[in-house]
């Protein structure tokens, strides 16, 4: 869950990716970073409610599920996704 | 395309949204907000390698698929998505 050094990405952020399911309701934000010539993996990092910052795996089905029902604007808060 | 003051999320941040198409080598990363008590609307604000930050229709097509091409990291920069 360890977070590289932020400011402009010149590298990779994250050393190591959550596994574990995080319950949309402690979600604030979710930023997607594309891979690119400074990183070649997308690394999705979630700030949660309690400022806390956490890589999650990209791939991870439930991350994928966050993403489309936050998309979709049908994530009622106390669900669990 | 025009933001509301940023800061901690009190209330909407995207006043409009851009509808047009923006090719992903444009984008240096997208940033999620799900809808909440602060605004009834999800918002996806990307960042773009200009450092412009630009509001996105949460449910356009464009969107979600480049969104999903970032989490598949299948998105090779050169190409328009």
């Amino acid at each position: 869950m360890s977070l590289a050094r932020m400011g402009t990405e010149l590298r990779c952020q994250c050393i190591k990716t959550e596994s574990g399911f995080i319950p949309r309701r402690f979600i604030q934000n979710v930023q997607l970073f594309p891979s690119g010539p400074h990183c070649s993996n997308a690394e999705v990092i979630a700030t949660l409610k309690s400022g806390q910052r956490v890589c999650l795996e990209p791939t991870a089905p439930w991350v994928e599920r966050i993403i489309k029902k936050i998309l979709e604007g049908s994530d009622r808060p106390e669900s669990q996704l």
